[in-house]
């Protein structure tokens, strides 16, 4: 498996640098002064080291196709690393974030660059994130997918209007979590890799079904350890200030379940860091000792355990290649790895 | 014409109404507390009634297709409307507007809905843009453009391209209007529809050509006529405040104008209004008779008057079809039509 990721983590950035340094000599045939933009799309896309989603993709197309070239799917596993892109531009400014992937957020870049106009520098994110999005497109769209192109495209535009409901229920603090973090990010970071990868290697419905049963318990695992990395995760490793989830008043599925479990006298203790954004470290370090003490973190850290069990079960039985088979396993494994 | 128009306005009205009125449904089964970003979408969408833009395709499909059925060019018509309100919504934020076809701009529409809230608002609109983007995408991936799809596709993703640069110049008030109204403007507005319906007519490479020299001096004079109605137009017509551009300190091609023309005390009288939110509508009033009397007004409508003639030589001569060369002249007086 590690050489397997290293291998298209390698394919993937040299697609995305190709592809960016075109668009840079595009922009500048356009608009030479609108340079920024590409700019600020090619930085944040260029330090998201991980290529979590490109690797996914691969794997299903390797399942479908045991033996398939890796190559056939760049193009359709750069599209999906421009997605997170511009969701990422315009998440960022819509919850505030200062810092993604251990460097400044889009607006904060632009904000910078004009002055410390704040406005200035959210109107230039928007910009930028439908910038990366049109560029998504473009790359998906020159992904091999021959008769079973319409199918990828559908499955694209869903996947961006779940994402889009999903970041609304979030915006408003919608209580049911569950349902937000299923729209939000497993429609995306699992499930439209695992099909896009799948109809690359012109799948059977059952195996498109297989992935799909995998993908579902797989995105809401990732969630979960997704929320307890932005509340546990050590910054270096997240790339955000630490307690970031509870400063920034997430309605996480941690939230969520301590909401069920704490006693009055806990939430206070909760509160004290839960949505304020000038809580000190001391408040924060309080507030997350006392989610583990609880027991809550444990129930959530079983929760996912649960998921990828089922995640795994799905693939047992069904019609794909041993290998590609094995990748999803460990891929699974990887993705929802204990947070330290 | 005036029977082409309001017959393909209906078509186009009954098609959006379809169309959205399954989007309110999709979005009630993924997450029915959102549904207010499909009826901010719609609102906007239904209420813009001139539909030029569906109209220049269709005419541009029958110049390609004489008597060709422009059902045909439903769907493009109704993805290029969709567009323009993912553009707007985005466009209305940045440029703090408050008021859009005589209704209230997304944002502000967001921000009352949710206690006042301004970056709410703001966030929420900025999804109901992409919401309102990946609409048109999936509109346009079902008109019946046969094997011109991939050419209709890339000039999709261009003009999207070009309208974000033209949007950044735009933001940072870059000194070249020209440019930025040309990209900002002119791409999508007129070179987008009429690329879209002669693709959907099959053109020849001669016919594409001939409408794009049609279209480009055709959109540079539609976005002049644009800047005198934001300066000159009555706000029953234009749907917006009085002086909205002036007060808005747009760097419209009148103010490029009167930079080179207007001595330094002009300038004055003219700097009351030009950027001054709180401008009295006396002090707008005063700007405007300059504007006019010193000449600007008329060397604007000159200049418009001399591209629009320009694109009616670039109809003469090419291979197109009587009636919808016919019709393609006539929408050009219409678009550039002068205003009162």
């Amino acid at each position: 498996l590690k050489d397997f990721i290293q291998s298209l983590r390698a394919l993937i950035d040299a697609r995305l640098r190709r592809y960016l340094d075109a668009k840079a000599i595009e922009t500048c045939e356009l608009a030479p002064s609108a340079l920024e933009l590409t700019e600020v799309v090619d930085s944040l896309t260029s330090r998201g080291g991980k290529r979590l989603r490109p690797v996914l993709l691969a794997a299903a197309y390797r399942a479908v196709q045991p033996g398939g070239d890796v190559e056939r799917t760049l193009e359709a596993g750069a599209a999906v690393e421009l997605l997170q892109s511009f969701l990422l531009i315009h998440d960022d400014f819509m919850d505030r974030d200062e810092e993604r992937r251990g460097g400044p957020t889009a607006h904060v870049v632009l904000q910078r660059a004009h002055g410390g106009d704040a406005h200035r520098g959210a109107s230039l994110a928007v910009l930028a994130g439908d910038l990366a999005s049109t560029y998504a497109w473009e790359l998906l769209l020159e992904a091999p997918f021959a008769a079973r192109r319409d199918e990828a495209l559908q499955c694209f535009i869903r996947a961006q209007k779940e994402v889009y409901l999903g970041q609304h229920l979030d915006v408003v603090g919608d209580p049911d979590t569950q349902r937000m973090q299923q729209l939000k990010t497993g429609s995306y970071t699992v499930r439209l890799p695992l099909e896009l990868g799948a109809l690359l290697g012109d799948a059977s419905p059952a195996q498109l079904g297989a992935l799909r049963s995998f993908g579902e318990p797989l995105g809401e695992a990732f969630q979960l350890r997704d929320d307890l990395l932005g509340t546990f995760g050590d910054p270096a490793v997240t790339g955000k200030p630490r307690g970031n989830d509870l400063r920034a008043g997430k309605r996480t599925a941690l939230i969520a379940e301590a909401e069920e479990l704490l006693s009055h006298d806990d939430r206070a203790v909760l509160d004290r860091a839960h949505g304020n954004s000038k809580a000190t470290d001391e408040a924060i370090d309080d507030a997350s000792r006392l989610l583990v003490a609880r027991g809550v973190r444990n129930r959530i850290e079983r929760r996912a355990e649960r998921l990828v069990a089922a995640a795994l079960d799905a693939l047992d039985g069904a019609e794909l290649g041993g290998e590609g088979r094995q990748l999803l396993k460990e891929l699974a494994a990887l993705l929802t790895a204990r947070v330290a």
